[in-house]
C-alpha cells in the first residue's frame, strides 16, 4: 500500500500550552511531505517526528492569525543552515508575501533556494496543485480572518500486473504499462485478453480534510463526502457553543456531527482550547455522535489505509 | 536575601535539535524579570518555567540573527491573549522595529498594551536601562552581524537596621530610612550613634554577564571584573577552533579562559553547536580551566547568591 500518513505536529489553539504547541501537521503521500500550517515550534515538532526535512516542498496556510503561520521564519532559516537546494512553494492568502518578504530579505538574504509563494482566493473549492499523487483543493471555512481549509486527494494508482497471466500468455514488457492503466491485451493471434484477467483493481484513492479554523458549517459536508481521514477544529466542548460560535469556532460535538454528515471514515479533532486540561471531555462529546473519533496529540502519527483495511495509529 | 535568578529558556544555537530551543533566558531580579534574547518557542519554555508573564517588561535582543529573536512576535501575540496592558519594552538594534512593525500591525492589531522600541548602538559599554533594582548595560561583542552582550548590575540595597539598637536609642520611626541609607542618629542630647552601630551592611551586589553570539574577546574580562555569574557561549569545542573563530563563535576552554581572566564567581556556558549530542565534552574542557564552570540547560535556573553565601541550583 502507498503511504498516506498525517502527522500532528501541534494541536493547539492560539495560547501555547506546556502540553501543545499551535497548529501544524505534515501530511505524508508517498514519501512527499506537505506541510499543514505552521505554528511556531513546528520545525522542532518536525525534527522530533523524524520525516526527512528535504523531502517538504509545499507548505499550506489555512489563514492568517499567528498561531498557524509564526514557524515559517524559523523553519525557512533552518532549510538555509542545512544547504536546502529546492524551491520550497508557500501556498497561502496574498498578504503573507507581503509580510515574509522583508523578513526573508533581512535574516535570510543570500540562501541557497527560492521561496515562492503561490497565493489563493480560499473563496471557494479550488485546485491550488497537483503533482503526480495528490491534488490539493481548497475548502471554504469561515472564520474572523479569511480561511480555508485543504483537502489532499490521492490520484488513482495503476491497476497491479498478475505476474502468472502476464507469463501465461506471453506478454512483452512494453505492454504492460498500458494494461496496467485499463488497456486491455491483443495476442498476435488476434485474440483480446481483458484488462480484468490480466490485473488486479488498484485501491480506491484516499481522500485526507483538514478543516481549521472555522465557524460550524454544514454545507461544506457536501464537498467532502466519503472522506477517509477529517480532521476538524474542535475548539470548544458544547458548554462553551455560545463562544464557539461568537469566536468561529466549532464545538466537539458539531465536529462530529460535520463528520457523520460527510460520512467520514475517521474523524481526528484537534485545535483544543488551552482551557481544556483533560481534553477527554472533548472526545467523549464527539464519540457519541461519531464513534470512530480520535483526538490529535503532538507526534501522533494517523496512517490512512485503503478501504478495507484496519487503521493504524502510533 | 533579594532574588537574583537566571532562568534558561534554551541554549541552543541557531539549528534548533530535539535537545535545546534557541537563545532565550529570564533574568529575574526581586521579582522583575528581564528577558534576554527571545529564540523561537521562548514563550512555551517561560510558561513552563512558571515565572508570571506579568512581570516581564523589558526584552533585551543581542542581535539580530532568527534564533535570537524569531518568538518575539509569538511571545507578543500571547501577551496580547491574555489581556497585558503594561507597555512592553524592546531594546535591540535599530532595524529591528522596522521589522517587527508591520507584523504587529498585522497579526496584533489593537492590542491592549504598546510595544516601545528602546534602540541601541551596542558599540560601546552603555546605560541602556535602570530603575530601582538595576542597570542594565551593552557589553561590546564581535560576531558576523552587529551584537552585544548585557551586563545585569544590582543597585544596592540599604543596610539593616538592628532592631535592638533602635529599641535601646528609642529612634523615631521616621529616622529609620536615612539611617538604612548611611545617615548617623543624633539623640535629643546631641549624641551621635554612628551608622555602624545601628546597621548590618546589605550584601555587595551581584553582577550578571550575558556574553553571546561573539568571537573569544579577551579584551573585555576588565569590564567584567568580578562579575558574580557570568553567561559565555560556548558553541565549539576546541577541536573546531578554526571554525569558532570563522563563524565568530567561541570554544569552551575560551570562555573559561575568558571567566578566570575576569576573576568570574560562576560560569555557565551555552549556545552549544548540534554537533554536540554530549556536551560533556565542553563542559570537560571547560573545568580543566576555571572549575567552577556548569552547563546550561533548559528550564535549569541558577541562583545567584550574596558573596559568601554557597550558589543553589535547580
Amino acid at each position: 500500500m502507498e503511504k498516506f500518513e498525517v502527522h500532528i505536529l501541534g494541536c493547539g489553539s492560539a495560547l501555547p500550552t506546556t502540553r501543545h504547541y499551535p497548529t501544524s501537521q505534515v501530511v505524508n503521500i508517498r514519501e512527499k511531505l506537505y506541510m499543514i500550517d505552521c505554528g511556531e515550534g513546528a520545525q522542532m515538532q518536525l525534527r522530533r517526528s523524524r520525516l526527512k526535512f528535504s523531502r517538504l516542498n509545499h507548505i499550506f496556510i489555512s489563514h492568517l492569525h499567528g498561531d498557524h503561520c509564526f514557524g515559517i521564519i524559523g523553519l525557512i532559516s533552518t532549510f538555509a543552515l542545512l544547504g536546502r537546494t529546492a524551491t520550497l512553494h508557500i501556498h497561502a492568502h496574498k498578504e503573507l508575501e507581503k509580510l515574509m518578504r522583508p523578513w526573508l530579505d533581512f535574516f535570510c538574504h543570500g540562501i541557497s533556494f527560492d521561496v515562492e509563494f503561490h497565493p489563493f482566493s480560499g473563496k471557494g473549492p479550488e485546485i491550488i496543485h497537483e503533482d503526480r499523487s495528490v491534488t490539493v483543493s481548497t475548502i471554504p471555512l469561515k472564520h474572523r480572518v479569511p480561511c480555508c481549509g485543504f483537502l489532499f486527494a490521492e490520484k488513482q494508482t495503476p491497476d497491479h500486473i498478475i505476474r502468472e497471466m502476464i507469463d501465461f500468455y506471453q506478454i512483452p514488457t512494453y505492454e504492460l504499462n498500458r494494461i496496467k492503466n485499463g488497456g486491455d491485451y491483443t495476442t498476435p493471434d488476434g485474440d483480446i485478453i481483458p484488462h480484468d484477467r490480466l490485473t488486479i483493481p488498484s485501491a480506491a484513492p484516499r481522500k485526507y480534510a483538514y478543516c481549521s479554523d472555522t465557524i460550524y458549517l454544514p454545507e461544506n459536508t457536501s464537498l467532502l463526502q466519503d472522506v477517509d481521514l477529517l480532521f476538524h477544529e474542535a475548539t470548544f466542548a458544547s458548554d462553551n457553543e455560545v463562544r464557539a460560535k461568537e469566536t468561529f469556532h466549532t464545538t466537539a460535538r458539531q465536529a462530529a456531527s460535520f463528520a457523520l454528515e460527510a460520512k467520514a471514515r475517521q474523524l481526528v479533532i484537534g485545535h483544543f482550547s488551552a482551557r481544556y486540561e483533560d481534553e477527554g471531555i472533548l472526545l467523549k462529546e464527539a464519540k457519541e455522535i461519531f464513534p470512530n473519533t480520535i483526538l490529535a496529540k503532538e507526534n501522533l502519527c494517523i496512517n490512512i489505509p485503503t478501504a478495507g483495511i484496519q487503521n493504524l495509529k502510533e
